[in-house]
């Protein structure tokens, strides 16, 4: 076992703090890795105070990694010591289901293992990226093609860049494609930054005023208010897909009736209570779907950071300290972050 | 203009009584039909009792049309006098825009005319099935190739046939596919029927034990009580894809968690009041859709029509006299029907 100093809370009441955790010596196939950065999603937050009623203390969150390959065991063929690498969401999955067999990890039948608190689907804890090192099974392990100097801003890809490139592609955004995206946030940004690439056509709804110039300067051809009925009204069945990735309740149904014919709503946060329930008439009238996704398979990933690299796209982030984490915490329950926070693990 | 009788309201509180209404004398493009069967749909009642508020009256309902060409205009060149001939729920739409160009004229962005009470999106008000005559442009009438015999059992193919062939085609139901039809009536029959024909694995949900039987003489592979959780249990995760007729608000959750990965659940009925709202995490956890579907495109239902008669597919009805109709809406309002009524015209 490696011995590795991380940081995490102890129980759901406490703030998050130094502690050590173990490693495994890197099996065969295993990659062991220097966490260099980790980004910080708002689902660190809801695990590291139990919100999702399912985390196992100690609570080591974190799983926007980037790091270098420090050690390699046997039968690793992917990487080598010194690659840059990352690390996502999963750390394993059953590998045999449909959904495995398929490149679609995320959904794997049995419960994937998440990169922290991996116990939800049953087997050991799992430690997250809020630490020194971490060892991975080879295949969860993804390629960085970016200059070292975009690292930090690298790892919020492997969590929001996936969350939001997985359905673009997978409900088919590109070229002649008018796509919205709702909510510009950590996931929201990447929505406008990787739809503006893919080719599409992009609207950004948002509440707020103040991100008018933003929306617009990350790559939106087009910023609505969405509060503005009358704003809201140019845009009735005008859109061929729209990803929502506001995770408190709201009406859909404002945004359902953005969709052309056979368009897709696809929800990528989930509020702790429901929506509102959506009317059924404006999903059978023009044949709309209303679908939800989840980060997206390994493969996948790997195609995201490629497309990214290729794309000089990266997240813009606030670069903190790791024992800025607490305040950070307190900022993101604000949305005060434009629009992520990335721990730099030296600080650790 | 021809002089042609009828049954319909003059207002919203009136019962169905005799009328006179008019039809056109056939221009170029127009087939003049006689009216032998019309079947009696869910949405007639709605109409004529205006519980939609879109009613204009009088209201002559009846968009399951079969009868026998007794006339056709110049340039009428698919149809002649005495050819078996259907009209289903449309008799117009604008042609031109670009659900109508691919063919999906129920989509049409101008709105389409109904077969009765076409004024919704405007123009002249339409009357429908329950008369001697109408008077059709050649473009929204269809052949029937199914026997004479069969004539009065094809009726409810315009509407509750296509009603479910449209959504099954188009979420790629067929071979291999394990598909859920929930509720058995007007619809679901017709549901189950279709899918069992296009090769499916088909499971009928139903809340009455009493349907039990009936869903399995008319094709369902399995049928789960819909009320016995531990029944619903044993489909989680193993649909494909569920058409779901039921008008009367329930829990979607229930169906959802039924579903596959990418899986999706349709909704054919719409409830007066919505359904309870969604549970989110159902949508994004296995990539699932919540969709709509409503009726289908004219050449579509031409496919629908050839396959029920290469398939020997007809409704199973019971044939009442045009004067029984006002008693056929009480029953139906108490789902006490077999699954479709249909007027004998010969008797009005």
């Amino acid at each position: 076992m490696i011995k590795t100093k991380a940081y995490g809370a102890v129980d759901k009441n406490s703030v998050l703090t130094n502690m050590e955790i173990e490693r495994r010596t890197p099996h065969s196939g295993d990659v062991q890795i220097e966490i260099l950065y980790c980004g910080v999603c708002h689902s660190d937050l809801h695990t590291a105070r139990n919100e999702w009623k399912t985390t196992q203390y100690p609570c080591v969150p974190g799983h926007e990694i980037v790091g270098r390959v420090t050690a390699v065991g046997d039968n690793v063929h992917r990487f080598n010591v010194g690659d840059l690498v990352g690390v996502g969401c999963m750390v394993d999955s059953c590998g045999t289901c449909p959904s495995c067999a398929e490149g679609e990890e995320q959904y794997c039948e049995s419960g994937f293992t998440g990169t922290y608190n991996g116990p939800v689907f049953g087997g050991e804890n799992t430690y997250g990226g809020y630490s020194q090192q971490i060892v991975v099974k080879e295949s969860f392990v993804l390629h960085i093609k970016h200059s070292e100097a975009q690292l930090a801003s690298v790892a919020p890809l492997l969590c929001a860049g996936i969350t939001l490139y997985s359905p673009l592609v997978h409900w088919k955004a590109g070229l002649n494609k008018k796509v919205g995206i709702v909510g510009l946030g950590g996931l929201g940004h990447m929505g406008v930054k990787l739809a503006r690439a893919m080719g599409c056509h992009v609207v950004l709804f948002t509440t707020s005023l103040s991100k008018i110039e933003d929306g617009k300067k990350l790559g939106a051809h087009e910023v609505c208010v969405s509060t503005d009925v009358n704003q809201m009204q140019n845009y009735h069945n005008q859109l061929d897909l729209i990803i929502n990735t506001v995770s408190v309740p709201h009406d859909l149904n404002a945004y359902l009736q953005l969709l052309k014919r056979d368009g897709s709503l696809v929800l990528v946060g989930a509020p702790e209570e429901p929506h509102p329930s959506p009317e059924v008439f404006n999903l059978i009238f023009k044949r709309r779907q209303l679908a939800g996704s989840l980060i997206g398979g390994i493969a996948q990933t790997q195609e995201m950071l490629d497309f990214c690299a290729e794309h000089n796209i990266v997240s813009d982030i606030e670069i903190v300290p790791m024992d800025y984490i607490n305040s950070a915490y307190e900022r993101i329950v604000k949305s005060d972050v434009k629009y992520r926070f990335v721990i730099d693990m030296n600080t650790l």
